[in-house]
């Protein structure tokens, strides 16, 4: 029943179709409307965002429909035959501009850009959002984890604490961010990505000892093996059974890969593991840490010196803690070829209208100094200049996806890439300043007047 | 490409499936294992869980499959023929117990228990733990948010932040804990419940003034007109274009269902509303809020007598903000009819070994006392007293569902009556005492006794 979802047209909030429904019976669904998908604040107290979710939400727009199912529902819920023959029909037509995905992006700026007759951007706003906001916000979290695990190796392991099937978005935004492998089979096979994992508990309490357990193990799994050790007791029990197990495989020429812990103080455990593995002549054998870790308890174990070589990540990378949502929104800009705006009782809320196009100046080494918003009118002009990058380039053309599309590791090393042209204050876990983001002369003396406009109407009426 | 995500037996994490390899080449893989899943940590600081996402997992675990694709990936990642043979015939052949879907559930009491040759038990875990603790993790932050409205409407608005196709889970997990409607039409049509929306800032932006904007909204929906009034300013620009349409409405005979608003402060501002509207004559428009809501700012708005009648809550809903996670565990208790059992460093990470049930005295009002946790060879002598409910029923049965399931409305139905049977105390918002969960003694027994064996063990080899 539900293995539609990843291309229902009903995956949308009912006001999408009742407004779709309103611009048809008032005869403008065709007039051409651009809208904007950016956000106000950065998630975490960090310096940036990564821009994640287009290629889910290209696949989306050029795959979803109303199936007969579906407008049979609609009929119930009194939608009229005319705007039921023409979701029928329906399929996105438009025009979307995007920045790469994998780009890193800031506040205020605008990372997707639709230009489409305004039915169909607005039957678009619910996914554009559900999948860019939290796509964004999870490479965002894999980013600042992969930033505290330096060197160290990273995994993701959060499906089992995942939001439902938002999982596999999770899986893959993680990666985009840094993630070294997954525990997501799913991801690992649509996105061609490394997949990982080790051993639970339930593998060592189905034998009667842990040793033995462990032996079974190893002889099945000689080139994988990576035992976890706290089943009975880490020190006492685990980590003694393991260099027994390890020795007997050298044995056999096997290298036992890896233990991992998965409770008690990660410091001084991997400390004495180290020692311990060390003295039994098993400097190779590697540490793996998992148990509610985050960006911060990572960079708290590495100060401490903690000879962890791999961190697995779940909870908090895949549900994107402690913010649980990027605040992205979705704004109309401009309407049958006139810019428009949205004011609010809140400064921070008002929309900066018209269409528009980013530009971000780079140094000489490529590192990013600031980005600015221009009007679309104004690009010819400022377009070519060196140190000059635009960032927001035609994806889909007349509803037909325009550019070669990007393998989920091109995606992740693009990120990579952008990242390390990031100053290095924005970087920190916690962020004091901000990336400077302007808005173009023309743009502020438009919104300007716009916003006098409308407050010289509001104030005629008092 | 993504459409069999709700039915791939590859939305698992790696570790099941070389475990799962590990079962069958040691030829155990139709020994038989019990597991149960259960939570450790209340969410929300509050006193109880709603056990939700059954639904979900039973449609899983009948409809799973390994598709021939799914099989040549895994060949590719080394997993060997025979292994693949069995997953190619994989269907789930145990036993499932569970709690019913809407149940109020406490700590570590088994929610649900998988009886199965263990090589299926570890395969389906993955995705029991995703959906349950996701679902159940939404249904108890929307009894809150239930509970903190009292009798005025609440709508599930949530699915732009929602996470990806986990948006879909959320909706209906919000329906199960209390929402009255939701803004999402796919969870509409599947589950048959009641949607509802407004209208977005871009409808009245598409008009050249708010009040056209209204009128023309008014006119198309006349039995349906909620306008969202703060695209230019709340108090002077949209309620004085409402108070206009409806007074137009009502000359054709209608009545302006209500006004919306989205920013500002909504207690000043729901008063000043309110006054203008009554002094109109509109006593009868209802008064819609949105904007960042959750329990806590609901319940600060209704002490303080905002006059508002509808409250659409979206983010902190459908993110379950802000734990984000219920940190469910499933973990084996038993193998090929021996209890097993797991310790750790940490006592409050003590499993308990065999195969149970969860007995709940009830007083004769039928309020909950206090549950027990007994062994299931307990279980014929105490099952039939009076004031004692028998939590756990087979759900499944060699493999197929063996009960009627009950309809989304119905499980949303049946938590509100379960809840209304939980002592008040424990419906706070926080909660500062617990329920009672006790084990019998021949439980506590049986753990005390395998624990002792186990530090025996340990001790010996020191």
């Amino acid at each position: 029943m539900n293995q539609f979802l990843t291309h229902s047209g009903l995956y949308t909030d009912f006001y999408e179709l009742t407004m779709a429904q309103g611009y048809f019976r008032a005869g403008k669904a065709n007039k051409q409307a651009s809208f904007d998908y950016f956000f106000r604040k950065l998630p975490f107290g960090g310096g940036y965002v990564i821009h994640a979710g287009l290629s889910d939400l290209l696949a989306y727009l050029t795959e979803m429909k109303f199936t007969s199912d579906d407008l049979h529902y609609l009929k119930n819920q009194r939608f009229q035959e005319d705007f039921l023959d023409y979701l029928e029909q329906f399929c996105f037509t438009g025009n979307v501009h995007a920045m790469r995905e994998g780009e890193v992006v800031f506040p205020n700026e605008p990372v997707l850009r639709v230009d489409a007759p305004i039915i169909e951007a607005q039957i678009i706003e619910t996914v554009v959002l559900n999948i860019l906001n939290f796509e964004s916000l999870i490479a965002t979290k894999a980013s600042r984890i992969r930033s505290a695990c330096g060197k160290r190796s990273f995994m993701d392991f959060g499906l089992r604490r995942a939001h439902g099937w938002g999982g596999l978005q999770a899986s893959k935004a993680a990666m985009i961010g840094g993630a070294d492998s997954t525990s997501n089979v799913l991801c690992g096979k649509l996105y061609e990505v490394p997949v990982a994992g080790t051993q639970a508990h339930s593998w060592i309490e189905s034998y009667d000892s842990e040793l033995e357990a462990f032996h079974a193990f190893a002889s099945l799994y000689p080139d994988l093996c990576i035992l976890v050790v706290d089943t009975y007791d880490t020190l006492r029990s685990g980590i003694p059974n393991a260099i027994q197990v390890a020795k007997a495989m050298e044995e056999k020429g096997f290298h036992m890969a890896g233990i991992r812990l998965d409770s008690g103080d990660f410091v001084t455990l991997s400390k004495k593991v180290r020692e311990m593995l060390d003295k039994a002549g098993l400097g190779y054998v590697r540490i793996v840490a998992s148990n509610q870790l985050d960006e911060y308890e990572i960079e708290r174990l590495l100060s401490q010196n903690a000879p962890v070589d791999s961190f697995g990540v779940g909870t908090s990378l895949v549900t994107g803690d402690p913010d649980g949502a990027l605040d992205g929104v979705y704004k109309m800009s401009s309407f049958d070829d006139q810019p428009r705006i949205k004011i609010s009782e809140s400064a921070d809320k008002i929309l900066l209208p018209g269409k528009k196009q980013v530009f971000r100046s780079v140094d000489i080494t490529g590192c990013f100094m600031e980005d600015l918003i221009v009007l679309e009118d104004e690009v010819t002009a400022q377009n070519d200049s060196a140190g000059k990058e635009t960032l927001l380039s035609p994806v889909v053309t007349k509803g037909s996806v325009c550019f070669a599309e990007y393998k989920l590791t091109e995606i992740s090393a693009y990120c990579m890439e952008r990242l390390s042209k990031l100053p290095d204050k924005l970087k920190k876990l916690t962020v004091s300043g901000s990336y400077p983001v302007r808005l173009s002369k023309k743009l502020e003396t438009l919104k300007k007047s716009m916003v006098n406009t409308i407050l010289q109407n509001i104030h005629e009426k008092d």
